[in-house]
Order: structure tokens, then C-alpha cells, then sequence
């Protein structure tokens, strides 16, 4: 393990992440609260993240450096970014501070605060902004911001990447994220400007687009975006949580008048067919709960808002009927589109693991033909496929695991299980207990920790973790 | 599709089922008890039975035929025992009727009843003889008693087989099924006369010792075997629970001498591993429930219980705390080995895709070394790998589905999913509403249905099933 390069790559993060916390401070001044969290903070981690990257190393990256780079790198800036909330004095102890952060970089949106409104619009727009910076993982800005790393940054890109087939835009990796920089915040302009134009505050605007573009959920007032009480901006939400769940790749085709190529995609193509068939579903099932069209509006919300893995409210979707709450937590494991900001397994391993199970029984009905999985009109390969196959089979192992760790804290069953697959998935509320009006505080500190692994386990497709885990790892070479 | 031939091999098949409603028709006479549920059910049984095993069919059996054969029999099989619950009287509706006969046929002990003992012995014997027909598969006592099929009967075996590694003890199937026959029989003999030796009546050893070969659960007491009050009982309960979890073939190889490769087994040790494992957990979950020795027994009885898909219950262990409950439910998706009565995704399974899962991180740590999987010291092939995958991704793809369907009914997510794992993996009781002390009574028909589903898809391996629902194995070709 080459631990000085590993400690290198998160030094410069940190120093990164320094420079992130001067907006949250211009925010405080100008509301003229009290900037002292980040005052506090930002020092100390221009100290502590110069010294680290100042370490003098080879440069030899295998994979599983790039993993453990990765995994050890996001649980410093969550610990880091979770300073100026144990400085502002709203949180009980640092464990809430850390589980915070870690919903806010991982783009979770699960909160140990039950009522948000009461906190300085500073810590709020930080809350907010680390969605934001998640998004496109804190390894993507840094290769954007700080090219020192060089080529070695690709092995960091593998390990980051969201989703099995991440088709390179353009040969260099250093580009490619420039590009897909670009479109996120391109993007992100464009939803502040509409949420404004249809009503919400500037400040509001500001970081529900954060929460948005990041899929993250984190909200500023107690009812989330039921809270401004606008069919028109529920609306918009809703467009835009699609928007930032589809694969990015698709938008550089477009916007390389590859139009049609991108209409294509049997990812995107397996996406609308969910969130389509799950909005009727569910509007069929809560309809004698609303008056008309506001069936339609919150499912349409709620579906877009789950499966995007935002975690907004439009309404308390824990009070719906049994199926349609299902039908939710089943959309909270699928997630959205690989090289997309959204989490959870993502629709193109779904739709690969359901082939597969296709060409086993055609298989075993005609056994003399070969038959093989096909995506987007190219055969995949059986690596790939073998990838998916542990990448879920691991997945549903550490949801299961997980849940039952939580379970000493004896809550009830929908309680534990939906809040470990809303935090692996990076959806944030879940039901009963955790539902989208309550919060995880009532967790014990230990629970929270493991809800916290969940998350980070789950923004960084679970094996950079498993890796980190592993002893074999560890051993010298 | 050969259809003349899977009805052939499906009529065959009723009319051992005939045959062996003539033990609870001698029950009722022995108790003389009203006969006439089986008087009317067994001369229908003969005629339809005998029509259909007069139909004249070519021999082609592919696997498509095997497999529809399988899943085709086991339906009609449970249609037809479920008549003498009907013409009893005790039961509501005849979907009712055949959920019964579902839950008896797969092994699985999940009733609608939630008072046994007001029925007559003979219907209860009949209820409980079904699981200890089922233990061995329907098809596996047609192929020792009817060998009139011959050679092709290796196709039904393949298709009926439990696990993923299957070594056929000798070179011919019908040989194989004979031994296997043979120790099912013998254990189930000393099952009877230990049982009765620790107190219990003959009438409830011998159907408990059907419901515990079978590894069922149908118990003829109100609350399961609890009622005895007895620790002796409890205890020769737990272990032959165990002893019918375990692969025949070690059983085999124990009577042939070797003794120490049995023990070398690979799944045997995981069992093992995985049920002491829980029963400490358990115990010191429980410990301050029970009065001393009273939590170690309890928790090795409901371990035994669920690990081997058995269902019985010592005690209410829904009241228990969250953490024993939840992994109660782990344990019903790991179910039993293979090659034994027991159900659900099996160890041998479970420790194929830890393995691979192993393998994958392994190979991100040493991407040059090459890595393999073994079991048992041998290479495990990819192909096999590949089924084990595809087998786990489609059982917690049909129960994620299945519980979405039971949701419909409205009951608590706890109810439904527990309903779901113990109904597919073919254990019996759940959590909650469905909890040992409850029964599946509340849910609609339609439910009851899917549930039914579900228990003929865990029994039979989930993929004969699957065929016989897929468009294409109709097709002529």
C-alpha cells in the first residue's frame, strides 16, 4: 500500500474543501450571522490538508490504492466538513455533526434535524453546497482543480465511477470531467433561474438547486418542498430530479447533436418505463387520499424524488397506502441512471441483471443455441455482467448486514429496514420511524455511525469500500 | 412442448397420491372419525390419475419439459390433496383449501388455521403426511415407485434437484432415489420412537415427526410444539430439525465409511458456523426474557426452527427484541444445505457467492494473480458460479415482487415482507401478522395466491417455475 500517495490525494481535497467553505462564510456575512464555524474551520484545514499534501511520495497507484484513495478521502472531508456544524452549536454531539456531513457529501439528505428553519441560513447553504460539491464526487472537482496528480488520476475516475459502463467522453479523463463539470453547472444555473422564476426565494432557490443537481434532499424548511405550498415549484422539482438522474454522457451526446443516439440509450429507455409505470401505479393507488390531479402531482413528485435518490417531500408519503409505500422503498434500491449524480444500484445493472435471468431460461428451453446480453445493440461482455452480478449480490449483503446491526437499537423492522436502504441508496427519508417528517435522531450513536458507512459505502459503488476493509489490503507487497 | 407426455408424467403422479391418501383414510377409521373427505377424493384421483396416465406420447423429454413437468405436477398435486380439506368442512374457501395443500406439498407449514385442534386426526394427518411426501419431492417417490418412464426421469431430477452442486451418489437415478429414500425413512422411523420416548403421544410423534422429516412445520397443537411444555421434547425437536438440514449425500457417505470426508464438507461447516453463530447471538439478546438455561434452549430450538425451514415455535418469538426477530429473518433466506429437505436459498449458495464476492476483491488487490473459487478443494466452475448468481438475483427479484402484490391487502411492510421470505424460502411463520401465533388467515384470496406462488417457486429452485411462465417455452418449435 503506497499510504504516503494515499494521504497526498486526500491533503489536497481537504485543501479543496477549504476553499469550498469561503461561500457558506460570505453567506454569513451577508446575513450578518455569526461567521465563527467557519472561521474556525477553514484555518484549520488549510493547515492540516497543506501539510498532507505536502508528503513527498512515489507515484505508483495500483487499483487498490485508487479504492482505498477514494474511500479514506470521502470519510476525511465528511469528517472535516462536519466541524462547522459542531462549532454552531445546534447539534448534539459530533457523531450528528459527522453522520450530517456525510448525508450532505454523499448526497444522501438523511438528517438527525427534525426542524431546519431554526438554524443560520450559513450552515444551511453549507448543508446544502456539500450535496452539491458530492454530486459530482469531491475526486471529480479535484482532478478539475488541482491536475497536479496527473494521469494517475484515471485509476481515481475508475474507482469513483458511478454505474458499470462508463463510456469515456473524450480520451482524457482531465477533459472529460471539465465537460461533465461544464453541463452540472450549466445545469445547475438554469434550475435556479426557473425555481426563482416560479416563485421561490432567491436564497431558497439557491440551495433546493444544490439539492437537486447533487440529488441530495437536504431541505431548508421543516416540510421540505411541500413547504412553499406551489403545484408550480413541485413541478419544476420534479423536472429537474429527472433531469440530474439521467447519465451525463447522454447530455454530451446531445449537445454533440447526437441526438437520436441518445434517445436510444436502453438505460434511459428502462428509467422512463419505471418512473412512468411507478407514477400511474401509485396515482391509482392514492387517489381517493386527493382531489384530482394532486394524486398525480405528489406521485409524479415522490417517484421522481425517490428514484432519483433526492429524497424531497411534496407530502408525508409515509401516510399513503402500504403498496404505494412499497412501490417507494422498491424505487429507493434501483436509483437512477449510471453517470448520473443519483445512487443506489442504478437502472443499467438492473436491466442487465434482468437479462440475464432472460438468457438463462431461454437457456435452459433452447440449450443448443448460444444466446447473450445485449446492451444498447452491443453484446456485453461476461466480465462485466459477472461485475453486476457481485455488485448487487453485495449490495442486498450489506443492506441485510446493516439492518441488522441497527436492529439493537430495537426500533421496528420498516423502520431499520427502510432507513438502511434509503442511506445505502443516498435517498435520505424512509418510512415509519424515519419517515419523511421525522429524522434518524433518534438513532443510538452506534447506529448512526453504521447508517454513515452505509451511505459512503453506497456513493462509492460498495467494492472501494470493501477493498478498504479487507486485510489482504493492508499487507505490505 | 411434448404436452401429452408432462400430463402423462403429472397423471402418474396423482395416483400415488391416491394411494397415499389411504393412510389417513385408515386414521379416520382408526378414530372413527367421518371418512368421507377421502372417500370422495381418491376414486376421483384414481380416474383422473388413470385418464391421464393413459395418454400415448412420444419420449422426448428436453429440459423445458422437464422442467414444466415439474412445476406443472406440483400445482395439480396440491389441487387435488387440498380436496379433503374441502369436503371436511373446517376450512372457508376452497383457495384456502389450497393454499393449505401448497404450504403441506412445498414444506412449508404456513396455515391459514389459527386453531388445529378442533380438526379430526385424520385431516390432521393428512396435513402433515403432505410435508413428509413433499421432503423427498412428489417426483422423487414417482421415480422409486412408478420407474415405468425410465431414463428420462434424470431430466425431472436435474430440474427437481435442491442446490447447485448435486453429486449423484451412484450412477443411476433410480438407484440414487432408493438410498435416499431408504435414510429418509430410517431417520424418520427413530424420529417416531425418540419422540415418543420423550413423552409425547404416538399420534402427535409420528405426524410431528412427518412435519419435521419434511422439515414443514404443520404442528397439530395450537401453539406448535410450546404446547408440550416440555424441554426434552423441545430438545429432541431441535436436534432432528438439524439432522434433516443437512445433505443426504454426507449421510450416505457416513454409511459407506467415510466418515471424515462427510466432515470436511464445506456447506456442512457454514451450517454449522451460521446456526451456533446465531443461537450465542440470540441467546444473549434474549437472555433477560428467560430465567437461565431457558433463552440457550429457546434460541436453539427457533434457530433450528427457521434454518432448517422447519417453522416450528417453542415460544412467541415475535415478542422478542428486534435483533433476534431480524435475524430470524436472515435465517429464513439462508435456509438449509443442500441435497436436504430444507428450503430457501441454501448455505452451499450462500458460501458460493461469499466466495465470489471474496474473489472480486481479491482480484482489485492483485489484478495479476489469477483467483478461483472452491469448494469442498475443488475449482468451482464459472458456469456453476453464473447459476448461483442468477439464482439469488431472481429469488429477491420474485420477493421483492411478490411482497409489492401482498401490499395490495394494506398490512404492515413487516407482515407482507415477512409473509414473502418465509413463504418462498418455505419455512412457515413470519413477523407480526403473521407471526407463529398468528396464521395467514386475514389476507385476501388473491394474496393467498401469490403467496401459494411462492412457496411452489422456493420448493422448486425458482427457475422451473420461471420457464413455465415464460412465452417462449410454449411455442412449438
Amino acid at each position: 500500500m503506497n499510504f504516503k500517495l494515499v494521504l497526498r490525494i486526500a491533503g489536497r481535497t481537504l485543501l479543496v474543501e477549504a476553499i469550498a467553505m469561503v461561500l457558506p462564510l460570505a453567506v454569513c456575512f451577508l446575513y450578518r450571522e455569526d461567521p465563527a464555524p467557519f472561521l474556525y474551520t477553514i484555518p484549520l484545514l488549510l493547515a492540516v490538508g497543506g501539510g498532507l499534501s505536502l508528503i513527498r511520495s512515489n507515484d505508483h497507484l495500483f487499483p487498490r490504492e485508487g479504492f482505498c484513495a477514494v474511500a479514506l478521502t470521502w470519510l476525511l472531508v465528511a469528517a472535516a466538513g462536519a466541524l462547522p456544524f459542531y462549532f454552531c452549536g445546534y447539534f448534539n454531539t459530533y457523531i450528528d455533526c459527522f453522520f450530517e456531513a456525510v448525508s450532505g457529501f454523499t448526497t444522501t439528505g438523511a438528517s438527525i434535524l427534525t426542524a431546519v428553519e431554526p438554524l443560520p441560513k450559513g450552515i444551511l447553504f453549507w448543508r446544502s453546497f456539500m450535496h452539491w460539491l458530492g454530486g459530482m464526487g469531491v475526486l471529480v472537482l479535484a482532478i478539475a482543480l488541482l491536475p497536479a496528480l496527473g494521469s494517475r488520476m484515471l485509476q481515481l475516475v475508475k474507482a469513483e465511477s458511478p454505474g458499470p459502463v462508463v463510456s469515456k467522453l473524450v480520451p482524457k479523463a482531465r477533459q472529460s470531467s471539465k465537460i461533465l463539470y461544464s453541463i452540472y453547472c450549466g445545469m445547475t444555473l438554469v434550475e435556479i433561474l426557473v425555481l426563482r422564476l416560479v416563485g421561490m426565494p432567491w436564497y431558497d432557490s439557491v440551495v433546493n438547486s444544490f439539492a437537486i443537481a447533487g440529488t441530495g434532499g437536504f431541505a431548508v424548511r421543516n416540510t421540505s418542498i411541500g413547504a412553499y405550498g406551489s403545484p408550480a415549484i413541485e413541478i419544476a422539482c420534479t423536472v429537474f430530479m429527472l433531469l440530474f438522474s439521467i447519465n451525463f454522457a447522454l447530455y454530451f451526446l446531445v449537445l454533440s447533436g447526437k441526438v437520436r443516439q441518445a434517445l436510444r440509450s436502453d438505460e434511459l429507455r428502462f428509467f422512463l418505463v419505471v418512473v412512468v409505470g411507478s407514477i400511474v401505479l401509485i396515482t391509482v393507488n392514492i387517489w381517493p387520499m386527493y382531489s384530482g390531479a394532486d394524486a398525480l402531482r405528489h406521485a409524479a413528485f415522490q417517484v421522481s424524488s425517490i428514484i432519483s435518490t433526492t429524497g424531497f417531500a411534496s407530502t408525508n408519503f409515509d401516510l399513503w397506502p402500504e403498496f404505494s409505500r412499497f412501490l417507494l422503498l422498491l424505487l429507493m434500491f434501483i436509483g437512477a441512471c449510471a453517470g448520473s449524480t443519483g445512487g443506489a444500484i442504478k437502472c443499467s445493472r438492473l436491466l442487465l441483471m434482468f437479462r440475464s435471468i432472460r438468457r438463462e431460461i431461454r437457456q435452459i428451453i433452447h440449450p443448443r443455441e448460444v444466446h447473450v446480453v445485449k446492451l444498447d445493440g452491443h453484446v456485453v461482455d461476461e466480465d462485466t455482467l459477472h461485475s453486476v452480478h457481485i455488485f448487487i449480490a453485495a449490495y442486498i449483503l450489506i443492506t441485510f448486514l446493516a439492518v441488522l446491526l441497527v436492529s439493537l437499537d430495537n426500533f421496528s423492522f420498516g423502520t431499520n429496514f427502510s432507513a438502511v436502504v434509503s442511506c445505502i441508496g443516498n435517498v435520505g427519508p424512509g418510512l415509519e420511524g424515519v419517515g419523511p417528517m421525522s429524522s434518524y435522531a433518534a438513532y443510538s450513536g452506534f447506529s448512526k455511525l453504521v447508517l454513515s458507512l452505509c451511505m459512503i459505502i453506497g456513493r462509492l459503488e460498495v467494492l472501494p469500500v470493501m477493498v478498504l476493509f479487507s486485510a489482504s489490503a493492508w499487507k505490505r507487497s
